[in-house]
């Protein structure tokens, strides 16, 4: 299998080459190609509205009224059946979405471009924790919370990111930020703050300016953004699916590109093998609840956020982020275990990403589908926990391992995609700065 | 020894109750005692101009410019020579400096209030690194920061205090800082980010308000605030003078209260040992150096910052800060060690301040002046680098052992105190809320 590890060495290359640049804040639909009328993103791979477990279809009635296309749940849930409303995945867009994942027109969406390779990618802007669209919840706070997000917080961002040319790097705030105790996924308080602090001086300017879409109300988005430490985590989402992106599409490559999850179905995909799903029902997580639930009121494993962990962050990272703990259980130890055990499926290192109690060595990067399935060592995913109904919003947070059937089911289709009576396939040259290779 | 354990215990109680909260920013003349007209501040034990090292004669120089005593560095230095400067330690007056600690009238400190017992803290705002007047510096580019600093940065954090009633609790801010990396003396990049974070929304409204004082300058405050990693080490430094002072006076107690330097003598108090301090010669630190500077260029080890590690800070919760390796040296490693050698030496542990590589554990806490001396272990201390000349600057970071006859000489002198002839000594009842016993 001498052309997989080739394939997978430039999936490598392609990864850690990767820069990640923060450019742009829009809405949706002026960036997301194919985010029309009547479109919803959703998490995951495809889905119809008759599997959607309980948070995601709580998303899509809340999208839907934000949106203003029903006026109510009853009138939402009709337009549904109706046939009115077309799905996606967020993965088929060029985007990514935590939890529900449920992305809609005039949603405020990063921009994130790979300048190494010119391609870009989206994710929708983090609401905070509790009643929340992306776990399912849609009642009068949150659908207010979403047009204060358009109306305000989106455009000072947008006007804020004009004033900083060059954009974010946002593999250095990345690499900072897990010295300074995020993995990325689950803890993004360091992550969150030091694009508080880049984009504060940009903000004030916008400020003084007067300018007409802040409206003076500059201090609420200063409010917003202070308290709310998973801020960070929807751009390290869009910077992940940029990286990875480029690394999809290489023939014989075993390594995955994308692991997501519709709450219903696990899915992952895998450079060398196209546009193909491999699926598996979702496992509902292993955590810590908030005071008043517990395991059975738990959703089985919703979002595409496991992209960071797809791109050597989240769990992959857990020894960076020692603290998180707290908030996923278990110790300290097992956090550093997390992420020694994850060098063993993984096709390289990020040396981008150092881990300060490793020696700053890189965080595991690309997992290599064939070590899954020859180790036995299921990638370590840390995730958030959403209620089961929709409505209700987060729970929780914890571990979740993918089921291994994916990972099976993709070598085996691998094994035939470069068996030795068909063309041998080659890795592509894959130049930087050149096109985007993504799926 | 019976009684100095209780003494001790007595101390380490006050420094594990104390409730340091930022309450305002005002100019140092108008809330640190004793702090008029011709009084400069300096850091470290008592010390003449005649043997006063390079680094803190620039600063003193700088100090005279900025308050408009003299208008050249020679009328500067006749006005040192004929007697019309008083100089006094920081630590006389509630305050503490790092690197020369040098304070004058019109600069603007942090008042820091341990709510626990009543009593205040100062320190002076941090400029940032380079030519700086804290390392000596005195050129235009200082002046003219400082002044800035005075007119702009010290009236903003005023007014945006003033919209935070409460304040900013400093414990809490610390404990999350040491779990995102910092170790709070070379190491503040997360202290800092938080403390832009929490200050952020009263800024913008101190601006939205077109505060006179503020007229229109806030994207400046934002620009300095965020490129300023070190901008919350004064602040921790108030945090932690604060925190000792109740501590100090404890009859018996062999707990160091106060270890500080003024750039030619290594000096400490203790607590049963009244106002006397127990000095030997500073040691020139080892570090890395800047480019262009090396060994035979720093000045010996200067500044009250060492305030930190009497606190329980700094070297003595290395093991929180893998990441500072990269500044002061050594291996992520060596830092963990440096934080379990210090438990050897201390009265307790801080629960408060939980390092989570280590389970959680405190930082060792409350450095116990018999420990050192019996095991021969010095306190672990961080620090920053001055070129010995005047106005020069930081050349480098790194570690620096305090001198073993400091501790020795107040052995001594402790033995003599609770020798079995003279009166028993107690300790004090000291009730939380109560006033202040600092020295």
């Amino acid at each position: 299998m001498v052309s997989v590890d080739q394939a997978n060495h430039e999936a490598l290359r392609r990864i850690l080459a990767a820069r990640p640049v923060l450019v742009a804040v829009a809405p949706a639909a002026e960036v997301v190609p194919g985010l029309g009328e009547g479109v919803i993103l959703h998490a995951g791979p495809p889905i119809s509205w008759e599997r959607m477990s309980g948070p995601l279809r709580g998303a899509v009635i809340g999208g839907i009224l934000f949106e203003g296309w029903a006026r109510s749940e009853a009138e939402a849930v009709a337009l549904v059946e109706g046939g009115q409303i077309r799905f996606d995945p967020c993965h088929h867009h060029q985007a990514v979405g935590p939890m529900a994942g449920v992305t809609t027109p005039s949603m405020p969406v990063w921009v994130v471009e790979n300048t190494a390779f010119g391609n870009r990618a989206f994710c929708n802007l983090n609401e905070g924790l509790g009643k929340v669209l992306r776990y399912g919840a849609y009642g009068e706070e949150v659908l207010r919370r979403l047009a204060w997000m358009r109306d305000v917080l989106g455009p000072a961002l947008a006007a804020a990111l004009e004033r900083l040319p060059g954009g974010i790097d946002l593999k250095h705030l990345i690499a900072q930020a897990l010295h300074m105790g995020d993995e990325g996924h689950n803890r993004n308080k360091a992550g969150s703050a030091l694009l508080l602090r880049t984009l504060a001086p940009a903000l004030a300017r916008v400020g003084a300016a007067g300018d007409g879409r802040l409206g003076g109300r500059l201090a609420e988005v200063f409010d917003f953004l202070a308290a709310n430490e998973m801020f960070a985590l929807n751009l390290v989402m869009a910077a992940c699916k940029a990286t990875m992106d480029p690394a999809h599409g290489i023939p014989g490559s075993s390594v995955v590109t994308a692991m997501a999850r519709n709450g219903t179905d696990f899915g992952i995909r895998v450079s060398g093998l196209g546009d193909r799903w491999f699926t598996a029902p979702s496992q509902v997580p292993q955590g810590l609840y908030f005071p008043g639930f517990r395991a059975e009121d738990a959703n089985p494993d919703i979002g595409d956020s496991t992209i960071t962990e797809t791109a050597g962050l989240g769990g992959f990272a857990m020894a960076a982020a020692p603290a998180i703990v707290q908030f996923v259980g278990g110790t300290p130890r097992d956090a550093l275990q997390a992420t020694l055990d994850m060098y063993a499926i993984t096709a390289g290192e990020n040396p981008a990403f150092g881990i300060p109690v490793l020696d700053f060595r890189g965080t595991p990067t690309g997992i290599d589908i064939r070590k899954v399935v020859e180790t036995g060592l299921l990638p370590r995913v840390n995730t958030g926990i959403a209620h089961k109904e929709a409505g209700i919003g987060q729970i929780g947070a914890g571990l979740v391992e993918p089921p291994m059937a994916c990972f099976e089911e993709a070598l085996l289709a691998l094994a035939e995609a470069v068996a030795p009576d068909e063309p041998e396939p080659a890795p592509s040259p894959g130049e930087p700065a050149g096109g985007a290779s993504a799926g």
